[in-house]
């Protein structure tokens, strides 16, 4: 029964065994083996994006900082949802790798940016001129940190307002795979053909042991970024062992497969906490992620029981009166069991 | 009828003077001279720290910028308030001196820091561990960007929070004279007395040509601001230049006089705008800007009369009805005349 | 025949079954689970440092590049060899992560820095107070780029160097295992015993997947590692499988086994060298890097039966006359077989 | 009898009335005054190039640093003499505001790079791809830090080595105006006609008061310029007064013929130790610094009898033997007199 995370989950079958399998004598390294260049290939026609560019890291971390990097100068106003991952879980990983640009927060209910906020925000930004920072970059999340997700014609919604000011746009797909399978679009509708310029493409989170892509759709892109992740320690010598696990991800659909099993225990158990005296939900069940507000006398049932997750946000405690509403946190990935979710809901009966 | 900023002002009289007669003959250079050695033993007198660094630089961004760079580290969050001139006003420039520290905005009226509000955001900061950027730092603008003050008793509320979580904190005093003139304290009790550790004392906007000092509470951090400033290109070759101009402004107490003079300015400046139909104030005028709602009709009668100031914020225009009200900030400075403040009044007449 | 680099090989059998084996059920992310704890263990066992901290990444730049950061301001100096891999092959990733030291560089024969340049080069930098660059450590390579290694009393010498100045000592060991089987000493002679602070201890090169420890004999330093790591985007969601690499590496002395064999292959490859006319050696083979003059016409010869190695430095070429002397490296690792070193060698016949 | 350096002379007459003059009333801030706009115009007229970016800072280092910033990448490398300015004496600032280019160490006599070395250092850079720091930018100095000067076929000799890898040119011409008195050219000749894309142009060590213009002839560049200067707090509110220094300094080619006075003193005073018995010059007088050997007798005279300046380097003693050869640099400015030159002379006697 642990909903901590999706991180917590060990690597799927069949990404372990594309490992094994890569394992296999000397290959040139740095990326100029034959696994580099099919996973290239693979994620090319995956994205029906020929020309884009293609690069593989380690963590989600660095994909989205070096996106950032790639996308805004150090003067620029990178424009994200309040709750994004590059705002709140990376340590100021995005500032870093920018030198210095400066997030500027968007509202916006279950962790998606409102559009009128952020032509707001942009617009707001930068009208002092030279004493402001400037216009960077818009960042948005998919699938959210709130467990919900932009369709197309809502990221399509807020590239248009980046594009209404020139502004490149970066979605963070940690939960990518978890975005698609719930909407059943394409990944090219997801992006691309929705205005995204740079995709962190996430595979860590949802069966691999630690791989993410950033696809860059405009190749022109591509040079500057192979400097800045090497630069940042970030270029693999083996890094046929990125390509393996990323292909195995791939291979078979397996991908769309695992993130479909996590949203649909995510669903049964957002239903069964529904079903709970007092359980409601504080977003819509969208992805992978369930948000509950439960009696703390049920929470603390549960965690006795053997339930492993995260009251959200960290401040509130199991100790108190049992009838006051605690809110959680509750992650299904792609290693959730149907047993782990009856045996979470039998705990709160 | 020039209201746009106090730094349209020239240079103060006794200024120049002090500059004229510190052209003389061969000194040693990077601040080894005898003026230099003369600012700091003055600054140390006026603030009644016997141990205080004093480093002098040109322009404010310079010094609030260095200060932060000296009081948190890169992975720290600088507190302040969501219209300070650091975030609002300086091209991320604390952000590319500390190398990539966030700005965490708190809120309050009249451009002051609530002390429930810098309390919640110092408390939500960091808690995720590592995974956040670290509570860094607390800076606070005294006279505001809003034209209000923070009285000694105002300013230690807000410390004691910062050192209930050992924070250091900033001042940045860029119209610290205004504040002073204002409140009639001592610049010590306005200071470290209230629990401040870096000041940023200005000069510029009060009279001086080009010059800030930056006041080290405690020596200890002396050294590395010294290479900070040199690795920046802040530190002046012919410093004795910088600290004529330090010592003009503070002889005979003429620059608390100038801030009086400027305060008064405002205060009659507010006093007639209150007179007039539809006129009022959008804050309390407590040192030498005024921020004043009238009828557009009036803006154009005043501006076409040759008046000189900012619709505040910038996104308003002249062009509209007559009767709309639009904001705007009017600044006064040692150099505004009685006449220019009747003259403006009269063109609203 | 694959002598391009260690880093052409695969993952050691050891290495590659620990993984495997680590991919059970949920445990906690980020480095909070038992393996990590293990690793941790483990390491301070080896280095008989019972108060050491170690960290786990995945590239050694990241590892070198976050030890300079600890271990220096942005305004210090670090004295390392002219072709210390951290100033010819990280494409400026130190200059990065320490926001912009400057690499001091010093000469020595065969990739070994010379004490007395050394010296030299410390007691120069800083003479000029806060205009220059300060001091700021010494970073060392064991075993070097060029295939030498520093014995212990050598290390010594060169950090008590640093220390007649304070100045910290970081050590890159990406084949600090190949150093060790060098020389027979214990890892707490070659280290701390001898001076070093701060280790990068390589696993990649050797047998692992991508897996380098920092370790950091100091533990006073550690927060502030932690903390650079995750801004850094080199903490790992699932830190179980970097530790699982690197416990699977270090058990039963099978990461000395494999740098024992490296260092024999090219023991070898040497000594056939040395037989074929006009052959010679550029630096003497104490690790598991071989640097041989050869006529070009051998070369073409090898390259044509299939040899896979660098002509170095890069700018030499295959066309030419034949009997002109080209040098090339030739590196070795866990994965080199005797019959590859065997047909190499008859490819000179 | 003051040769420590050119900068601790004092302000020259012509721009000290300037500066009085110009303190007239309020003006508008940040360089949109009449001065500032006529010191832009001003100088495009001098250099002959009606399209340059003027842009006006405060210091040397400022204008170095920022042009390189503007130059190079953070990954670039900086190709400059060994001895340049920014390499000893700036204390890491341009790798500060490029965020971490290296600088690349050329040799030459007399501080001027050789050609051949530095096309040497410019194709060995960055061969090994993306592994490697990328070539950059290209920074000389002009008159160098050895008191010599570069011809502008000299310049133009370095510039198409440049050139010849697509790389952009700074000059650093802190002592612009000692080289052109010198050597007799125009502005434009020793500049962009010589391949100089940007220049630091020199103020303050020639009579300003601290004012240094960036001349950059390309203006695409120069809107990241003036956020790279606003960040960096270079940005002047009362821009009127490092303008009106620019304008005093220009006036009636003043600037000129301080430069040539202070070539002329140096020249006298390097006559003048030829005479003296074991006197001997480093380097050859073509500017304002003479590089003097001495024995140490005549300099402990000469100490004593008042003269200031360097031995040079710093690590040499008045304490010894008297005959023993010791060096030092002697600097003439618009404010050496003749009789200074006569009685530093006098004491060697």
């Amino acid at each position: 029964m642990d909903f901590a995370s999706d991180n917590t989950s060990g690597v799927a079958p069949q990404v372990m065994a594309a490992l094994n399998a890569a394992n296999e004598g000397h290959v040139p390294s740095y990326g100029a083996d034959a696994l580099s260049e099919a996973v290239r290939t693979k994620m090319r026609d995956l994205f029906e994006a020929p020309e884009a560019a293609v690069y593989l890291v380690a963590t989600g971390t660095a994909a989205n900082a070096l996106s950032c990097a790639l996308l805004t100068e150090p003067w620029g106003a990178i424009f994200c949802h309040r709750n994004a991952h590059i705002e709140e879980d990376e340590c100021g990983a995005p500032e870093f790798y920018t030198n210095g640009a400066k997030l500027v927060l968007v509202d916006g209910a279950h962790a998606k940016m409102d559009p009128e906020a952020l032509e707001r925000s942009i617009a707001h930004t930068g009208r002092g001129g030279i004493h402001n920072v400037q216009r960077g970059m818009v960042s948005l999340t998919n699938a959210t940190e709130a467990g919900t997700v932009y369709a197309p014609e809502e990221v399509a919604r807020l590239t248009e307002i980046a594009q209404d000011y020139a502004l490149p746009v970066h979605m963070d797909g940690a939960r990518f795979a978890n975005a698609l399978a719930r909407l059943g679009c394409t990944p090219a509708e997801l992006t691309w053909k929705a205005g995204v310029d740079v995709l962190s493409f996430g595979g860590t989170k949802n069966g691999c042991m630690g791989v993410e892509a950033v696809v860059i759709f405009d190749p022109a892109r591509a040079r500057e970024f192979e400097l800045r992740r090497k630069r940042g320690g970030h270029l693999f010598s083996k890094n046929r062992f990125l390509a393996a696990q990323m292909l195995g991800y791939l291979a078979g659909g397996g991908w769309l497969e695992n993130a479909r099993h996590a949203n649909r225990m995510a669903l049964r158990l957002a239903a069964g906490i529904l079903e709970v005296d007092g359980g409601s939900l504080l977003h819509p069940t969208e992805a992978n992620a369930v948000f509950a507000r439960l009696p703390r006398g049920l929470h603390r049932q549960a965690v006795e029981a053997g339930a492993y997750y995260y009251l959200w946000p960290f401040d509130q405690s199991l100790d108190g009166p049992d009838d006051e509403l605690l809110s959680a946190r509750l992650v299904c990935s792609w290693a959730t069991t149907d047993d782990e979710v009856d045996s979470f809901l039998e705990t709160l009966a």
